[in-house]
C-alpha cells in the first residue's frame, strides 16, 4: 500500500507535537534549525499521508465524574452481523474502543460510565443490539496508566 | 475532593478543542462572542484544575508499521506485587494501557506491536517480570474504532 | 439524592439496635443519657429517611431443616428479560437473594433448600422461567459465617 | 441431633416476629388468643433451642454510602488452610458472608464496599491472607432483592 | 420414609454376600452360627425392603473388547426436557450411568465403547437426541479402580 | 494379549448370570439343554480367563443412608505422582471409582457420602493427599440410572 | 481390516524415502543390496496397500508470505451437521487440517493465512458456514517444529 | 529479509511437484515446453532459497497402527522456559507439531499414538518435562482431512 517514508526531521517534529500538540511551529522550527514554513509543510504532508489523523485533549475522566471503566466481551449470534453490530456500538458514545477479536469473544469493547448503575444501563443497551447473544463484563478497579506517548517516542527513535 | 464546576462557556471551549487541539483561541473567541483572553484564562483554569491533562496527536499506527494489537490478561503470584508489576509494565513502551481488574485477571493491559513475532517478544518480556505467574493473550483482528471524542461531547452536553 | 446526615447519637442508637432490635428504648436512653422520647424520635426519623428499612429475626436454618444452600448463576436469552425474570424469581421463596451481575452470569441468586432433591426441584423451577436459557449451580458445603453486624458497627464508627 | 418440635402456636409467633421483631408480645398474645406470658415462654424456649439466634435491623446500605457489592471466589493453596483463612476473612468486616463451596472455588464470599476503589482495597486485603493463592471477583450491578422473610413464612406454613 | 433397621446379623450376611454373591447360605449360616433358614429369611427381608436390589457379575470389559471409557457432560436446551432425555439415554446400552448434576452440565453420563471410532458414533447418537444442545466429552485414559465393595464394608461396619 | 474366544453357549450362560448371579447352574443347564457340569466347567473357564472377575450385590444406597454422590476432578502438582495419589484415594472407601483422564483434570473420581457435611469431610481428606494441588467437585442431584446389564446383554448379543 | 505385514526390507525402503522422496530406486537398491526392480515392486505393493498414500513437498510458508497460523475450535448447532460442515471446510484451502474432537469443540481445525486481516476473512468465511454456531480462535506465535519424520522413523524401527 | 521472486514457470513446476514429488523432470519439461535442464535449475534455485525445504511421504497412520491423535495444551511455570521445553518435546517423536500460542496455553502440540494407553504414556512423558506445570488434552475422534496441497495450489495461483 506504499508506506510513507519519514525522515529524521519528520520524526523530530512528531516527537515534539506528541507531547504538546499546541507547540507553536516557530518553536519547533527554532529547535530544529529550520524555517517555520518547513515545519508547516512537513506537518501538512504527514496529515495528507494519513499518518497524523488529528489531535485531541487528554482529559481527566475522574474529575469529570466518569470514574467507571469496564471491558465488555460480546458473543454474536452469527459473525456476519459483525459490521452491523459495530455500527450500533459506535452510536453509544460510552463505548470508546471496539475490536474484532480472536478467542472466545467476537467483539471486545471498552466503556466509560459514571458508576455501577450507569454501567448497568450501558451494558443493557449493548445487550439489546440485534445480533448480540450474550456479553461478559470485566470491571476495571483502577486504570493504572493509559499513555501512548511512550510508544510513539519509541517508534520515532526506532524508525 | 471537590469537583471543579464548569460552566456553559467552558463546555463550548472544550467541545471545540476536542476536535482540534490546535484551533486558535481567536477562532474560539469569535464563535463564542468572547475575547481571546477569556478563552486563554478559561483553558488555563481547566489545566490547573487538572481537567485538561494535556493534548496528543492521533496517529495511524498501521501506516507506522504497528498493525498488531493484543490484550494481555496477567495472573500475579501475589496481589501485593501489583504496584511493582505495574511499574515494570510501564517501562515497556508497547504496553499502552494497564488496568487492575476484577474477574479472572489481576492486571489487564493492551499492547501494540509490529507483527506476530514482535508480539511474542513483548509478551515474553511481560511474562518475565517478577511476580507474574501466567498471562493469557487475546489478539485483535481489527481495531474497529477507537474514539473518545463522542464520549467527551456527550459529557459536555450533559453537564 | 440527598444523603441523610446522621450524628453521633444516631450512630450509638443504631449500634445498640443492631445487636438486639428488641432493646427497650428506655435502656438505650439510659446508656446515652438522653430521654426515651428522643430515642423514639431519632429511630422514627431514620425509619422515615429509609435508613432503617425494618427488622428481622436471625433463625437457625439447619435446625429448621433447611441445611442446603446453593448459588445459582443464570444466563438469560436476552438481557431485556432481566426485570421479568427477577419478578418470577421473587415468587419462589427459596430464592432469598438475587443480583444483576457482571461476568459470565446475567443474574446470580442464592437458594436455601432442605436437601439435594429439594434443591433439584427449585433449580428446575428456576430453569423453567421464560427467558432463562441455562443455569449453573455452585453448592455450599458450609455457610461458615453470615453476619452483617460487624460491617454495620464499622460503618457507624467510621461515619 | 434432635430437631426441636415446633407447634402451630410457635409458627404463628415466629410469623409475626419475622415481619417486625419489635412487635410487642401483648399484641401477639391478643392475636393468638393466648397470654403474653405464654408468648414470652415460647420465644424463650425457641431462643434456648437455638432456633432464634437473634434479631437485626435491615438497613439501607446505599443510603449509608455502601452501594458496592461483589462476590469473591477464593482459591486456596491447600485445603487444610480453610479454617485459618475463614478466621482471617471474619476479621474483615466488609466480608459479610463466607461459604466453603464445591466447584472451582474453595471459599466463596460476599463483600460490601463504598465504591470501586474501596472494593479494590478490600480485595487486596483478602488476597494478602496467607494460604490464598488467587481470587476471582464478580461485581453486582444491582442487588435486585435480598429478602429471607418470604422463605421463613413458607417454612412455617409448611411445617 | 422409614429406613429399614438392620441388625448385626444382617450386616454380617451382607458383608459375606458382597464379596461373593454365590456364597451358599449354608456356608454363611455355619460362620454366623445360625441356621441356613435364618439366612434365607434375612436375605428375603432385605430384598423385600429394597435394600438388596439384585446382584450382578463383575466382568472384565477390556477382555471383552470394550476398553474405551468416556464421561459425557450434556447441556440441555430446556431443563424440562430432562426426563425425556434420560429415557432416550437409557435406550443406548453403552450409556451405563446417568446423573442430573449441578455445575455447568445438566446431565452427566458414563459411556463404554470399543475404541475411538465407536465412541464417536455413540456420542453422535447422544448428540442427536431431541432437547440436547451440546455435549462435552472427557476421555478416561485408565480406569484405575472401580470398586464399591470397600464402601459397602465400611457402611456395614459403621451402622 | 490373546482375547478369549467365547461361543454361543458361553454368551447365554453369561446372559443369565448377569441378571441374577445366584441362578442355580441346574436352571441354566435346563434352559440351554446341557448338563449342569458343563455350565460349571464353562463358568470356571471364564473365571480363569479373567472375563468373570467376581460378583456383587446391587444395594440401595439411599436406603442405607448414603444419598449423596459427587464427582471430584483432581489437579496434580506433577503427573508422576499419579500412581501414588491413586493408592491414597483407594484407601478412602467413599471413593468408589477413579480414572486417569484427559482434559483439564488429571484424575477424576466418584464419591458417595451421607450428606453435604460428610461430603465436605471426604473432599477435605482428598485435598490433603500429598501431590494434589486442587480439586473441583460436581454434585449429583439424582443418579437417574446406573445399570451395566443393558450393555452386557448388548455385548453378548453382538459377539 | 487386515493390517498389511511389512518386513525389514520394506521398513528400510520407507526409512530412506521419508527423508527424500526423490531418492532414486537404484540408490536404495545399492544400499540394501537388492535389485532396483525389487525396490520398485515393494513400493508399488505399499502404495496399493494404501500405506503410502502419496508424497509432497515441504515448503517454507513464511517465505511464501503465509506466516500466520491459527487453530479454530468450532461449535456446531447440531452434531448431525458434522459431515456437511467438514465438506464446506474442505472447500476453503486455507483450512489445512480438520478433526472431529472431544472436549468443548465439535470440530477443531488449523488455518494458514498471510496476516491478521487475512485470517479475519478466513475465520469469517468459516463462521458463515451453515450449522456453525460459534468459533474460538487460538493464534500461533511461532510454529516451533512441524516434523513427522521423527515419528515415522520410530514407527519403522519399532515394527 | 528479501522475499524470493518466483515467476510463472516456478509456480507451474511447484504445482506439479506438490501432487507427486517423484514426477520426472522430463515430464515436467515436456508439459511446460522447456528443457529438463531448466526444470533442474529452477528446482535447485528454489531449494537454495529455502522455499523447498524437502519432500516427504504421506503415509496412512491408521494402517501403521497409529490411529490415536490428540492435541496437548501446555502451561509452563515460567515463559522463559519455553525454548528449553520445546527442545525436550522435540525429543519425543510422537510429538509431531509444536506451537508457541496465545490464549490460555503457552505451548500447543499434536501427538500421534497407538491407542489410549500409549497416549497416556506419552502425555506422562510430556508432563514430566521440567518447567511444565500442567497439560490439558483434547482427543481427536477422527482426522477428517489433513491436506496442505489445496493451500499450496492456491498460493501459486494467487502469486
Amino acid at each position: 500500500m506504499g508506506k510513507v517514508k519519514l525522515d529524521e526531521i519528520d520524526h523530530q517534529i512528531l516527537d515534539m507535537l506528541i507531547d504538546n500538540t499546541r507547540t507553536p511551529f516557530t518553536d519547533i522550527a527554532k529547535k530544529l534549525l529550520i524555517s517555520a514554513g518547513t515545519v508547516h509543510v512537513r506537518v501538512k504532508k504527514m496529515e495528507e499521508a494519513g499518518i497524523i489523523k488529528g489531535s485531541s485533549l487528554t482529559l481527566d475522566y475522574v474529575k469529570l465524574g466518569y470514574a467507571f471503566i469496564a471491558y465488555v466481551g460480546i458473543f454474536l449470534e452469527k459473525t456476519h452481523q459483525t459490521k452491523f453490530v459495530l455500527e450500533r456500538l459506535n452510536q453509544i458514545p460510552n463505548v470508546t474502543i471496539a475490536h474484532i477479536t480472536t478467542g472466545k469473544f467476537n467483539i471486545f469493547c471498552k466503556i466509560r460510565a459514571k458508576d455501577t448503575t450507569h454501567a448497568k444501563n450501558i451494558i443493557f443497551k449493548i445487550d439489546d443490539i440485534d445480533g448480540i447473544s450474550r456479553t461478559e463484563t470485566m470491571i476495571s478497579l483502577e486504570e493504572s496508566f493509559n499513555d501512548k506517548k511512550r510508544l510513539m517516542h519509541t517508534i520515532f527513535n526506532e524508525l
